[in-house]
């Protein structure tokens, strides 16, 4: 039996503990609601508009130009300085001259139907060039040819299901996924892992339309010749393929490709439904499961290969895409603290786009820079914060977060030493119904104090606050207050939170995940993000891009100019408590290996106590501050301020060495959802089916005392300095 | 060509921008005078005295006891508070029953000589049980018999000779290797790369024993029954082999030992020189190179095997150690600092000792005592140092560093964000010549200023201060300053210095490093380290010790109570510059690989310039701080105290996870020497001889990448806090 560091009586813990509001006493209140005040629907319409009128690829001329532009327009607003900073780092572009598409071949080889090489570009466009036809960026060069197995979404439990019950081999073939639930590049990985010589992505209406509601332009809706693109890498935190840890510099050593992180070995090529049901039709094998059928008219099949009578009809890949090392650039814009110089609070999110970006990320782009020119104005009026504020445009998301890593990587021990906090800023808007948080749980309490101070953006709703009105909407299941989930990955805050430990949060609003089924949004990196589809169809009156902006200005205000910083280490608690639960009722579905293996979740369970005591008392210690001593309130900040930070562990989690977040982790299956205790679940996945049973069952343990050792050691780093 | 940051005017940089003394203006210098006074040589004496009368090994009862009496001692001074902190760690004791020795059999297989079971027993200690006969700590049991090769030191370069000059292969052989010149645990990793059966260690005359000196009693020379007992680990910091990385805990998962780090796979055992004489006597083989002989009145012969007619005389070791998870404890004491409480300046030394530990440690461990006692004494006159003070009495040192490195693991996230400095006490003498000083180069000025409030201990000095006894024994090739050298690793700081990051140091008194050749003192881990060989040979007068502890002392005074830290930046640039060139000129000895690979150091000498420019402006800065500034002043502290951090890189060195420091590690040849730019170093080793040279070029390529971009990081560091 673990020993307890010391008793804890039942009163201390918990909600008993939690304080109402975080104490931000002395931030000055005035100014946060001039700050919020100042940012306004039409400014945001304005830029999103300006930004959205030509592409702006990562890596290209037009990208450059816009963030020539965003540095001119934030040095104007009134920053203290605003640099472009560049990096050169892996990206990928289809081939030119030699286009990508997926054919089907008849016995004789005969290419006896190609997919469409474009996605038809929406009224109002059509005079534009230099739209990127879609493509799966980092896909292996080839032209495989082989029979063709549909995988359903290509999940892991997609592949259990293929290879453990329907006995389907798909080595040698290529597969054809269904876009959604999962990041395409677990997807593609999957693939790899079944041995496929290739994997086809296409948009099933099941997953890109909502019903009742027409495509696009009509309506907002995927239109059947729209694809999905993207990046098909498992960079697992890398940043640049090229230069894993280290920032991308001119200077810096480049591995080979042949050693290069996450690069697919195999062609990867994105598809619109239309051109899918010619593939899926009339395809062989047994019948799949129901939930494994879409909304396409086709009678659909698992395969392999197709019934088309002699069955020498084959699947072919034709992919020419190029890997490319090429220049990319960062806006990074200074806000000085007028206090604490030193103490940053960052505001990012990215410019790159795959086309216009109506949505993503520009609807996020133009609330950084409406953020960007609120903070201006006040500032004019005499306002500084106590803070450093930095707001960042980040360049190549598309191309795996490279932009956002590279800048985290070349400034680790600054960041290290001197972040308070990371707030992202990618598409602000991928629903029409309500507020959607990820954050970490030290942000809960300040998330919902700033959403008491923003109105609800929704007709009808007048009076109501964006509290209630997300209240109203999206109740957590587990208390009364709306629902916060944790942060997985797929944006820009990954470095900071998962690599270096800084307490970060997204705001966006979203659809209703009761009731609307769909995938992402509709039109997701299809040329059909434009602007007008915002206009149109997501936000008219522009007011829920400002309630959003006001949440991401809030959180950043409060964080800079509070002089206890917002955070709330009750809220961690009670979020440990809940994985720590969870994760044993995981564990517990294996009762016999857990007793025989003497497998121990106490340890864990009493770590998890002994930091909700060490919480507890911070808070108290914490209302007795004396305020007025500067450097009293410099050292309970710093314990806030390196919580988050006491959850890294630097060896990482098992074979993912840039996730080193005990706590969080984008989850091993599907890295747009976060997993909590990611190496305990890691370990526990699957395990039945694992052919060394005592190993298995040794690294469950082996990872059940890195979490109670790291929760434990982030209890300490609350506690009184002396002993 | 790498862009530089910013011109290098050349009046900056350099000497020319050096402070005099380091700013440590506003500590109270008279508390550092009383604090200095306070220490004197009778107490220390009196502290030597109790603390060698029994033996105390770590994970004795008498260590235990030990630990007891200093933790009640330290309370008594006046510490705020003193703990016990257990870990439960692998150990590795002979058996009881069982002995360890060496023998050689004849061809009918019977022992015709033994090697003695244990050392005689010095005088007046002939009634102490408990004193554990010479061993090799951590050897593989078993009982090997071979032929004999005798391979000098046992070092990198000796095996080369061997194998690619004289022919011989070790493999399946018994190795017999001198003492000396590496760390003993390099000697056994290479018997174990040359394919070795187990290896015999002896101590040469020639290696320890002092010209003219008589042996213990008589003089202070090794007896020639008197042998080395030390671990044989190769650790590469990971403190217990079965936790690497975490602190052992009880609830710590610990792997097997097949999975244990650093564990020799083969005997291996000490043996003294009149034992030595027995087995290297008529051997066989080739005459060994002129520097390969020792001082022993033999014929040396390299082997394999004897010249013993039939020659078919061989060597049996018989081997029983065994490992042993133990609980050991450290003694950590604390003062809670006055103003800046979480900022901790640590003392820490050893308290396990072989046998009685005359010299090792406690000649280290009576000078903490006495420094602790005199910073009680302080306390009672009303001082209170700005910042909290750790002494730290530390367990299994002589393990592999165990109990210092799981109190670093345990505490590491408190340490990485709150530790200013580390300073080691270990052995306080092991010479009679002069001062020596290993450490950080950011704490060079003030090792200097506080040598300059010292007076010298020697006899006919009068007058004149430590700083100048020891300028006038040892200048330094470089300037017109005593000799201060790099950390190298073998005692306490490695893990707060070489994994985290904290400015360390360390200073002893020593013997004369031009003039006496032979290694380390002469009865080093003998049971001949008693009391009476400090008192009647290495410090009668006991002011050497004295003087010691004023260093020691006034270094953590200064650290703890200084306005400003009292570190050094430019002369970290200047280290920096030296060790760039050193390593140059280290690759320039392959020109023309240099060339046909491109290989290029522009980036890294820019990275140095960037950073002697910016510790140049860091310091001028400060010299116009306002002081008055509570805050002003803990941000520029900060940037001090983290500059030391700057230069870990989380992924470590290749295959040295916890060595992440990219200026400073262990050499991979020899444990005990600081390499530096220890990444390009080891890419650069023996080179020559690689078989891919494309790929080991790119090693060194992407290792001068990345100490540049390391370096740059760090020069980031000390720029002003926005851009």
């Amino acid at each position: 039996m673990v020993k307890f560091r010391c008793l804890i009586p039942a009163f201390r813990t918990g909600w008993f503990a939690r304080p109402t509001t975080v104490n931000h006493g002395h931030v000055s209140n005035s100014f946060l609601h001039d700050f919020l005040d100042e940012m306004q629907a039409e400014n945001i319409k304005h830029h999103l508009r300006k930004f959205t009128r030509l592409p702006h690829l990562a890596g290209t001329q037009q990208n450059l130009d816009l963030a020539e532009q965003i540095r001119a327009e934030w040095m104007e607003f009134g920053l203290d300085s605003v640099e472009l900073v560049p990096y050169d780092v892996l990206l990928s572009y289809p081939n030119q001259t030699n286009p990508n598409y997926i054919s089907i071949v008849d016995h004789l080889g005969n290419e006896i139907f190609n997919t469409s090489l474009a996605e038809p570009v929406p009224e109002g466009y059509e005079d534009v060039t230099d739209i990127v036809p879609p493509y799966s960026a980092f896909s292996a060069k080839g032209q495989p040819e082989g029979e063709l197995v549909y995988v359903n979404y290509g999940r892991t439990e997609d592949f259990f299901k293929l290879q453990r019950e329907l006995g389907i081999n798909c080595s040698g073939k290529i597969l054809i996924a269904r876009y959604g639930k999962i990041f395409r590049g677990n997807k593609v990985k999957n693939a790899m892992l079944a041995g496929a010589k290739g994997i086809v992505l296409f948009s099933d209406p099941a997953d890109y339309c909502a019903n009742g509601v027409e495509p696009y332009p009509d309506g907002w809706n995927l239109p059947g010749g729209g694809a999905q693109r993207g990046n098909v890498l498992n960079l697992n935190g890398a940043g640049d393929p090229l230069t894993p840890g280290y920032p991308a510099k001119e200077y810096t050593y480049r591995s080979g490709l042949e050693d290069a992180v996450g690069l697919p070995k195999i062609p990867v090529h994105p598809i619109g439904y239309h051109d899918a049901v010619h593939l899926l039709q009339h395809m062989g094998g047994p019948l799949p499961p129901d939930n494994w059928k879409g909304a396409l008219n086709v009678s659909y099949r698992i395969g392999p290969g197709f019934m088309d009578g002699l069955n020498q009809n084959k699947v072919r890949m034709n992919i020419h895409t190029n890997n490319q090392v090429t220049r990319i650039y960062n806006v990074i814009g200074w806000i000085r603290g007028a206090v604490e110089p030193d103490r940053y609070v960052i505001l990012g999110g990215h410019r790159d786009a795959w086309v216009f970006g109506g949505i993503d990320p520009v609807s996020g782009a133009a609330v950084v820079h409406e953020s960007v020119r609120a903070a201006g104005k006040l500032m004019k009026k005499g306002w500084r914060p106590r803070r450093t504020l930095i707001f960042a445009s980040w360049d190549a998301e598309e191309f795996g977060l490279l932009g956002s890593t590279e800048w985290a990587e070349d400034n680790a021990r600054v960041l290290q030493e001197r972040a308070v906090a990371y707030i992202n800023a990618d598409s602000a808007i991928e629903g029409m119904y309500t507020l959607r948080v990820d954050c970490t749980p030290s942000l809960h309490t300040l998330v919902y104090d700033i959403t008491k101070k923003v109105s609800s953006p929704e007709e009808g709703e007048e009076g109501m606050t964006l509290y209630q009105s997300w209240h109203k909407r999206d109740n957590s299941t587990e208390r009364d207050a709306p629902w916060i989930s944790k942060l997985g990955s797929g944006s820009d805050f990954e470095a900071y939170f998962i690599r270096l430990g800084i307490a970060s949060g997204r705001a966006r609003y979203t659809k209703n995940r009761k009731t609307e089924r769909y995938s992402s949004y509709p039109v997701y990196h299809s040329v059909y993000e434009t602007y007008e589809i915002v206009e149109r169809f997501y936000d008219p009156s522009f007011r829920r891009l400002e309630a959003v902006a006001r949440v991401r200005g809030g959180l950043i205000y409060s964080l800079a100019d509070s002089l206890v910083l917002p955070l709330d280490c009750v809220e961690y608690a009670m979020s440990l408590t809940k994985y720590a639960n969870s994760i044993y009722q995981l564990a517990l579905k294996h009762p016999a290996a857990m007793q025989q293996h003497s497998v121990s979740f106490d340890s864990l369970f009493s770590a998890v106590e002994n930091f909700t005591v060490a919480a507890g008392d911070f808070h108290q210690r914490l209302d007795q501050l004396d305020t007025s001593n500067a450097l009293d309130v410099r050292m309970v900040n710093d314990q806030l301020m390196y919580l988050e930070r006491a959850f890294i562990d630097p060896l990482g989690l098992p074979g993912r060495p840039f996730y080193r977040h005990i706590i969080f982790a984008p989850s091993s299956h599907n890295k747009y959802a976060g997993e909590s205790f990611p190496g305990i679940y890691d370990a526990l996945f699957d395990i039945e089916n694992a052919v060394d049973q005592q190993k298995a069952w040794d690294e469950v343990k082996r990872q059940i005392s890195i979490a109670a050792f790291t929760v434990n050691a982030a209890a300490e780093t609350l506690k009184p300095f002396v002993n």
